[in-house]
């Protein structure tokens, strides 16, 4: 996506450890128009699936998926990276280290909103090594619903984890990726 | 605003230790539809209040606030919880005890997103005792951006923190107060 591209090489700041700023547009600073735009591609990029909800992860994801819904006219379903008094009943559950953090989770979705007849486009903003959307597909496994697609914001390429979702025969799109950022220096695939 | 009152009435669970679950169309599972009403009815609420920027606190106000920030034509500033290694640099930072997790902790914005030259409405899914309202409140104080408005979508009047606000002469809108909750029978004021 050209228009995201251009943004990440205006605005994304690179830091130490292969870290990606993009806190001023994309997940701290929200551009909405920007991600009005992300979802009309993504609505375009996935117009031949039969999507009946979308599934993100908080924080970052929360804001892009319901922009991102109203192109597909569909509900979202965000997982819970702690256990919350406002979450009671049965549980899916999965285990997710957060590179960014540097803590490990656990990542919890209501049975009641996953189940077997749900076609989930998952949502994120980052892929990077992929445990946070290993973590997203274990909870579908759980629920026996259809993964039909998963809608990246920025993949970092040069680790990995979107190439491994590919080798799996998983329909990943990734509006951006990066495969290096070395010197300050982002290289798009 | 009714169709939000109805869809409490229909949809909301009461559970032990006044916690109200509306965990089915407002903060896990989302009701895309039903926030776009919500986003109408705070740009007819706040119609007269030059706002320029939304900032919320993560993570189940920022779908809210992405969703009502479309009819402001406004940026979004999240509060993040936890120290991300994606926030560099100098931030305003606010002590907060959640009710609902039970757990003290920081919330956090860049100075290079809030400042003296803006005029700020906040928005958040619930409201109760305030403290998560008080936090961004001095988050605000300590940039000195002017504080326009806070728009709630639901409000626990019997918990105290909107009387609080409102008598401190702060412009707070909730779309739905609940004086009452007990033995599962929701009282609106």
């Amino acid at each position: 996506m050209q228009l995201l591209k251009e943004r990440i090489l205006k605005d994304g700041i690179v830091r130490d450890g292969n870290i990606l700023s993009v806190d001023s547009f994309l997940n701290h600073q929200i551009d909405i128009n920007l991600y009005n735009e992300i979802g009309k591609e993504f609505k375009s990029l996935f117009k031949d699936n039969k999507i009946n909800k979308i599934l993100t992860i908080e924080a970052s994801g929360i804001g892009l998926a319901c922009i991102i819904a109203q192109y597909f006219d569909v509900p979202v379903v965000f997982a819970k990276k702690s256990k919350s008094l406002n979450v009671s009943g049965d549980v899916y559950t999965a285990d997710v280290h957060s590179y960014t953090s540097n803590k490990d989770y656990k990542v919890t979705v209501s049975k009641k909103y996953i189940n077997e007849n749900d076609n989930i486009l998952i949502i994120d903003d980052f892929l990077a090594t992929g445990t946070a959307l290993f973590g997203l597909m274990s909870i579908l496994e759980q629920s026996n619903a259809k993964l039909e697609g998963i809608g990246i914001i920025i993949e970092k390429g040069f680790q990995g984890g979107g190439d491994k979702i590919r080798e799996m025969g998983i329909n990943l799109k990734s509006l951006a990726i990066i495969d290096s950022m070395e010197n300050n220096n982002i290289v798009f695939r």
